[in-house]
């Protein structure tokens, strides 16, 4: 049930131009994914067991294209990947921690969900399990 | 020669009180560390092959007390890892990727150089070989 770095997720405003200066920059290739329910296309690159994540508006609303208008383009959250999430979601709350909303699906067969940034320093956190 | 994410580096006010949060959060053991040429004191925390480390300014000047003081508390930097930086350097600068001065001693034993920000997304990237 130990927790690993799953992936560093990175907020773009412009994601054809941002992948491939990514992929060239990591000698990675991308592949490319659309969450409707999270409203955002995204560009992966696998590095070892982890991986990098551009993440990228579809529309002008929901919370990239406000991080992105706020912040600027940069790191948005981290994710860590666990066996067990439901496990892991009640010993965290045993620790005090807060969430945003609970355990849901994700892409391609994962379950996520999200622990707020005042419960970690600022840091938006995502964890995650299941998938490829 | 395949980049792998090495660690996220994450600047805090109060490291002594960030460290419990996150040991307790994340299940994982905190090493402490002090790195004088850079200013700051570390607490690492190993998930899997990668890291998660707190960085907190050791007085009131540098780039993490800039960092608190214009941005609060949140993610400073990711670092990648890999078996040659000097080839890496190279080729990422045969990209046209920036540096932010040359590859340098880190701590214990490590090589670490920084890509400019402006060169990927806004995202401040470590690169580093070599240590533990």
């Amino acid at each position: 049930m130990a927790l690993e770095i799953d992936h560093v997720a990175i907020a773009v405003a412009d994601l054809d131009d941002a992948a491939e200066r990514y992929s060239r920059a990591l000698g990675a290739e991308v592949i490319r994914e659309t969450v409707e329910s999270e409203g955002v296309n995204v560009a992966i690159m696998k590095l070892g067991s982890a991986r990098v994540e551009l993440i990228s508006p579809i529309g002008e609303d929901g919370p990239i294209a406000a991080f992105l208008k706020k912040r600027g383009e940069g790191i948005h959250h981290m994710a860590l990947r666990t066996d067990d999430i439901d496990a892991e979601v009640s010993r965290m709350e045993g620790c005090g921690l807060r969430f945003l909303g609970g355990v849901r699906a994700g892409s391609e067969g994962t379950r996520v969900t999200f622990i707020h940034p005042k419960s970690l320093n600022g840091v938006l956190t995502e964890l995650c399990s299941g998938g490829a």
